[in-house]
């Protein structure tokens, strides 16, 4: 019923385009975000094509582009992503998803089926703009304070508060509050985004349908030792936290492992001081991101570490301290909606898959507010947040088609 | 016989007379390097007091101090250390070895023993006026070469080169290969110096005779892995470095102990690239400090890793790299100095202990040619180069007797 090979094309087309230079601030890599010309040039693409579509098609107060098929107080079902990029970033992260959201409009008018629609396409998701990711809909979900964005927000470029930006680009920041407005008539949403890892491409999947984002605990764990004379001072007599560290790393892993429900434990940064060759370290630093969809797996798993670290550090006669960062509750998908895309996902007879999302989405803020739910698509070799990015307008087009099915189908 | 409160007394009028401002080139530290005024009045205060009891005191073509008691051609018995500190030191390292040997030189005079002596306070043991250590024993021992000491050994402070510097200080570099003859004449050499490790203090003994000076094996081992996002990659899909340098940082720590003979392993430095909290590590590169008294241990010990880390980084998909930076053999002291050290400590019935040496030391040089010995002293707390470096003079009186006592035995 779907033309796939039409609809990678057209896909295939706005994501070119869009990666020219009137739309990327530079000449190596995707660099779009809020209020600059390469930004507002973006919107416009999207606005004239939903126009043609005969789609209404606005700004919130901020600036989030809102398109819709209906008027105002009828219900509508919610597709969309992000347009803005990384400061070093590549042709598909977020912008995929917005072009795959225009498609699913485009097919919805093609093959005549009048579905109720509305796009969104969220301001700042990436951060470039003003380093506080997921801005737009932290803001449409009112996770942010005014003080913020009238102060702490501030653009990386010059230190200008968001709110005059904001203001100078002719939006009205003083009425952020009514961004919540536009998820008033959404009876669903579906976002479409390249997986930003290498399991769909690793197990040969075109399709994943999340099931859930995934809550975090991001921690430090400093252990405490003595510094020493590598040569002079014999392995009993030190109190070295390097081997500690070591003890942790692995039993991390074993802990994510033994855990598992996706549930995934990472050591990204190891400090030691001095950082001499020739000198036992006095203090090992090492960094814990600790990810899963099932928040009782992921919270027993970073306390579990933290004891052991204790523990191990004990055994040698030092000390270890577990100190929190941040933490996040994972998001469930809604199962109406994940059961809708799955039936047409079968439907195609390509392979997919149900998955976790590792990474944050805007998705998350909606799925406070909305049924919510995400797609992916593979992207080469995991590789995202890079020029190298890459990904298939025909995975894309196939996602489309599922979407228009999946929401037929509610 | 010996008066060893009056030693000790001796001892401490030195050391805190040559802590004194005119001896340091800091107000926070002992910071004293060759041919600065402060070092100049060092060479002084030392020929001073050699003079007053009846040595020939004179300086080799670069600098370094020599006094004897007998006239050229006649054997002596060498005894001395070094008198220049770290750039951020204390008053201990190196000067408290001089001033030990200075006052075996008193009590042969006090005790009038006659014994032939020979004082050398080496040159730039620590390297804090050209960044070369060890420079006025290995100048002796021909370990340099001309070029070098011409050119491409430079002053930290001035950047101009080591020649220019020796020449201005009044000194003849063109002659630097004549400094060997300091050596001609002895029969033996042994040189005090603080432990700067903890094992003298922690086993409650005074005395160290070290058996040997421990040679080593520096070297990097890199591992590479793939970069991935920690929250969308699952356990499974990971090429983490991380684990494989944790397992190598284990390993070490088993084959060193599991090797014995004073053989150890240390991991200094750690880096993970690129260093995010919320990024599986690309890369993992740590450095090895491997050392020993007994060469085919700590080599095998440096074999065994670098195939570890290779057989641990394959097994999980991955490969490690071993890259040596530097090695040197070990110096074994000469076993008759040795026994007749542990027959004068016998003697004096205070706790002593045979140990061998972590850390480099001038002897290292002089032991190409001469039979030597080292004899150590506790330091506090194995802290040193450092203004709280803190060792006692009573400890150093006992080292000065047991030093005699040995050389009168040979």
């Amino acid at each position: 019923m779907v033309d796939r090979e039409g609809s990678a094309a057209r896909i295939e087309r706005d994501i070119e385009t869009l990666a020219g230079p009137k739309y990327t601030r530079s000449d190596e890599a995707i660099r779009r975000y809020a209020y600059t010309p390469e930004y507002r040039a973006t919107l416009d693409y999207f606005t004239a094509a939903l126009r043609d579509l005969g789609f209404d098609v606005s700004e919130d107060p901020v600036g989030t582009l809102v398109a819709r098929n209906r008027p105002p107080g009828e219900k509508v079902f919610g597709v969309g992503s992000h347009c803005d990029s990384n400061r070093n970033g590549g042709k598909y992260d977020g912008t995929m998803g917005v072009v795959t959201a225009l498609e699913v409009c485009r097919l919805n008018a093609e093959l005549g089926l009048g579905l109720p629609l509305q796009l969104v396409s969220f301001l700042e998701e990436e951060g470039s703009g003003f380093g506080q990711m997921l801005l737009g809909s932290r803001i449409m979900l009112q996770r942010v304070t005014e003080d913020e964005l009238r102060d702490s927000f501030r653009a990386v470029d010059d230190g200008r508060p968001f709110w005059e930006h904001a203001a100078d680009a002719g939006y009205e920041p003083e009425r952020w509050r009514e961004s919540i407005h536009v998820l008033d008539d959404l009876s669903g949403w579906i976002e479409m985004h390249i997986e930003q890892a290498r399991v769909l491409q690793d197990t040969q999947n075109r399709i994943g349908i999340v099931t859930a984002i995934a809550g975090y605990v991001h921690a430090d764990i400093t252990v405490e030792g003595r510094a020493d004379h590598a040569g002079a001072t014999p392995m009993d007599f030190r109190l070295d936290p390097a081997p500690v560290a070591a003890e942790c790393i692995l039993e991390l892993e074993r802990l994510a492992r033994t855990e598992g429900k996706g549930t995934v434990g990472t050591v990204g940064e190891i400090e030691v001081e001095p950082s001499l060759i020739n000198v036992v370290p006095a203090r090992a630093r090492f960094s814990l991101d600790i990810r899963g969809t099932d928040e009782e797996s992921f919270r027993a798993v970073a306390a579990e570490i933290a004891a052991f670290a204790e523990q191990a550090a004990a055994r040698r006669g030092m000390t270890a301290g577990f100190r929190q960062r941040q933490t996040l509750a994972p998001t469930p998908m809604d199962e109406r909606i994940v059961g809708a895309l799955e039936g047409a996902a079968t439907e195609t007879g390509e392979p997919f898959m149900l998955m976790p999302s590792g990474a944050a989405h805007d998705t998350m803020c909606v799925a406070e507010r909305v049924p919510s739910a995400m797609v992916f698509v593979p992207c080469k070799d995991g590789i995202s947040h890079s020029p190298l990015e890459d990904a298939s307008p025909a995975d894309a087009a196939l996602a489309a088609e599922i979407i228009l099915n999946a929401i037929r189908s509610l």
